[in-house]
């Protein structure tokens, strides 16, 4: 299991590498079942690209393995390379993902460790089991060298 | 001003009874720019229809209005007819919508004024001015209605 979740968020960051070639902030998410440890979905961000602020990694593969398997994919895990917002972990609730698993801290922008923690909340009627800090420092490093491009 | 905010939220209580024909629970949202009044994008709730959790009203329409303006649509309204969850409250602050007006309370799943309170945070980056309880009473029967048929 550890080899695991460590592999699959190894893709994840694959996908935030393709988002900073293509411009967008480099976040990437996969969606995994883990029933048979499938990956089902994958995805950058591509705010930019789609000109959608709601085109966050998480949300774009939530709404693909949704599209697959149904509105609940309880038997599902989100790995994503960056603390999501609170719209996202808002989404993952909502979509019954099993468990999340993410990358670097979001002091700024996260909300599920910081700010709203959407999951701390008793109208939160899903909360996933939640794993912080896989390979984060890569994923620190990773939009650290995007934005100091951009400067 | 007066009637403007109450014929738009009767637009998007048009949304949502279309909603409860299709099926689905009636919320309805629309979004008008602020500057000429026109009305950008109108959507009810389309969670079953496209096997999509994320689907709330307020994010398609969100994603429709900021695909034709940019993802800052900062001249425009969300009215809503059901206090928005803490995604679509996540959403309107990252489209960085300048009014919200939403019709009925909900203290199950709102995001607003009830749970993870999406805009009170310091790391939420823009906060709407909220307006809650626009035709309150007609969302809240519509909804109630939709419940107590599917029993």
């Amino acid at each position: 299991m550890k080899t695991n979740f460590k592999n699959f968020m190894s893709l994840a960051l694959d996908e935030a590498k393709l988002s900073a070639i293509r411009g967008e902030v480099p976040v990437g998410a996969i969606i995994v079942n883990s029933q048979d440890n499938m990956v089902i979905a994958r995805s950058g961000n591509k705010v930019e690209e789609l000109k959608d602020p709601t085109a966050h990694a998480e949300i774009l593969v939530i709404r693909e393995a949704t599209r697959l398997l149904g509105t609940r994919i309880q038997s599902c895990d989100l790995y994503v390379t960056l603390e999501p917002c609170s719209m996202c972990a808002s989404a993952a609730s909502l979509a019954r993902i099993r468990r999340l698993y993410y990358g670097a801290y979001d002091i700024k922008s996260g909300g599920v460790d910081h700010g709203a923690r959407i999951f701390n909340h008793s109208n939160c009627h899903h909360k996933p089991e939640v794993y912080g800090g896989i390979k984060e420092e890569t994923s620190r490093q990773l939009l650290k060298k995007f934005f100091a491009n951009r400067r």
